[in-house]
């Protein structure tokens, strides 16, 4: 494997309002300094975890055409030409087929990661030890992807079942696994063959050409009439509407034969919620994540972030409670109970009703 | 009784942090609108209550000199001449003599009455009832107290003994009785005899005169020299600092012997810190008085105020937080059960050593 020939391509688009009033529809969680540093964002904690293996030039990020400035904004360091900016979002399949294309473009050997934006890495050596491995299996031939080592029963993603071995620290794909109900879950964490399916893709660009032209046939034909039409602005503002909308783990990796999976344990989090945030987030003896300079009496393990003009101007002071988020923007203000975390979308839903925007 | 030689003096010096961080050493409680309307300042409030009986260029207000560009702003109908402000504070009874100096000046037999700024009244028409009658126990030679009658055996307050009837509702004063402890006051609310003091009192400027003239001899030294010198502020400047350092009530009210006092219960509240605030708010259905358009979802009895630029321009969105004060201004955020309102003076402390201001 040439490192030099390494690509990654990171998913940012989406949107989503769990970490509403910081994130928007138009802001979403990726641009969030949601990990231990409370001055990186997400998506540019994910292109640093991957600078020591893959060049800025080589950084490709997937993303909507809504979100081509904040992206810009967010990761100077990337050339504007590698930002792809969906003129219209049709899941994941397209995506990453388009990405796959353009590298193929200069590179048809090229290795490529695909690699979510919105989740977080605590042990970042851990992570590329086992990126390496998967890119060594991608170069021979396999569709890899990366599956985390479950440390709870969760219900709320998608699993991974082992095969045999192929390699050292490499299996075959038995199965993917739907989100199980809370029993399954618990014998998929007690019986140690069920990993987590982070989202996380390794594969060289021919291997992934031959695989969307082999079970995803018209996506083939939309991204050749692109690439036949110069790959321009125009040509993908044509035919990315009529890409068929399908995610690239449905459309490609639960049909192909040659997928393997590395197992992980490298402190994924998928930072699902403000509590979430608090459990990565950089905390005091007593538990507090706080701007600096905040006074804390009485007060344990509270998480308080604020974004906008207001950030850095104000001294918080907490007397008395405790086990609380306090998020604060320039034009909202929340608070709530870390357990309640997930009823975000209870605030965004009558913002929503009441049509009066900040969401 | 004349209506048109009534005069009211508001005492709105002071400092204060228990609102914290509305309040400011510089910027202390008579400023916050801390009544049910949350655009109107105590003070504001005060000089309203009094204005159906008194003309605005009647009412004096006494504060000290840091305080006189707030006083104005606060109070443009009040001409600025009206605005005592002392260059140093000596305590209560150099203010109360100064502005009865003033008044005498103009009109030896004018009726006065003095009323703190930070206090609040909800039964406005009951409160100028009781003070009608205390104004014309006034007129007849009286020093003149209102006594509030408790309503809880309250330890922070001093409390006045009732004496005999000297006419309808205006008793004479047995004594004055220094902050009880939790058993006297207890036997003080069960006794009836003992009421409040409320720092509210009613007095002709002549009979005012006569006894500082006779228990506080130095203070009209003082007060003489100073008119003698023209009144104007240089002359204020000048024989101010050297004024005794004493309260009203221990320099005069408690040594007369012509002091009567008035029983009142009218819904005074004397605003001593965030959970009064909260208490005299106008509050939902669920007891909360938050900002215009916040969210509130199983959250009650909350308390959210806002200051400064900050204040309008969010949504604040309380979930599953109860029995809360959140205050914001443009350079600090608060927030701590309503039950430890008290406990604002444990952060003005460490932001004091701390020395970064803010206090």
């Amino acid at each position: 494997m040439s490192a030099s020939r390494v690509h990654a391509v990171i998913m940012a688009g989406g949107s989503g309002t769990r970490f509403w009033p910081a994130s928007r529809e138009r802001f979403p969680k990726q641009f969030l300094p949601l990990g231990s540093d409370p001055r990186e964002s997400l998506l540019a904690a994910t292109v640093r975890r991957v600078s020591p293996i893959v060049a800025n030039d080589r950084v490709w990020i997937a993303t909507g055409a809504h979100l081509r400035e904040p992206t810009f904004a967010a990761l100077p360091q990337i050339p504007k030409v590698n930002i792809l900016a969906e003129p219209v979002a049709r899941n994941t399949a397209p995506c990453v087929g388009w990405a796959t294309w353009t590298i193929a473009n200069s590179d048809p050997d090229a290795l490529v990661m695909v690699l979510p934006s919105d989740s977080y890495v605590t042990d970042e050596p851990g992570f590329r030890q086992v990126a390496e491995r998967a890119l060594d299996a991608a170069s021979k031939g396999y569709l890899v992807t990366v599956g985390i080592v479950p440390t709870r029963p969760e219900t709320g993603y998608g699993y991974i079942e082992l095969g045999d071995a192929i390699g050292d620290g490499v299996r075959r794909v038995a199965r993917f696994v739907e989100k199980p109900n809370r029993q399954v879950a618990e014998s998929y964490l007690a019986g140690g063959a069920h990993l987590w399916n982070a989202g996380m893709f390794f594969f060289t660009a021919r291997a992934m050409k031959e695989a969307i032209a082999t079970h995803l046939p018209a996506l083939k034909e939309c991204l050749d009439a692109v690439f036949a039409e110069g790959g321009g602005d125009s040509a993908v503002a044509k035919h990315f509407p009529t890409m068929p909308k399908i995610s690239i783990d449905n459309g490609v990796m639960e049909k192909a034969a040659n997928i393997a999976v590395v197992p992980g344990d490298f402190g994924w989090n998928d930072v699902g919620s403000w509590e979430s945030a608090w459990d990565l987030a950089t905390r005091d003896v007593s538990g507090n994540a706080l701007p600096q300079g905040s006074v804390a009496i009485d007060a344990e393990r509270n998480l308080v972030r604020e974004m906008g003009a207001v950030a850095g101007k104000r001294v918080y002071a907490l007397v008395g409670v405790s086990d609380l988020v306090v998020v604060e923007t320039d034009d909202a203000v929340l608070i709530l109970p870390r357990a309640r975390a997930q009823d975000v979308r209870l605030v965004v839903e009558q913002l929503k009703v009441r049509g009066q925007g900040r969401t």
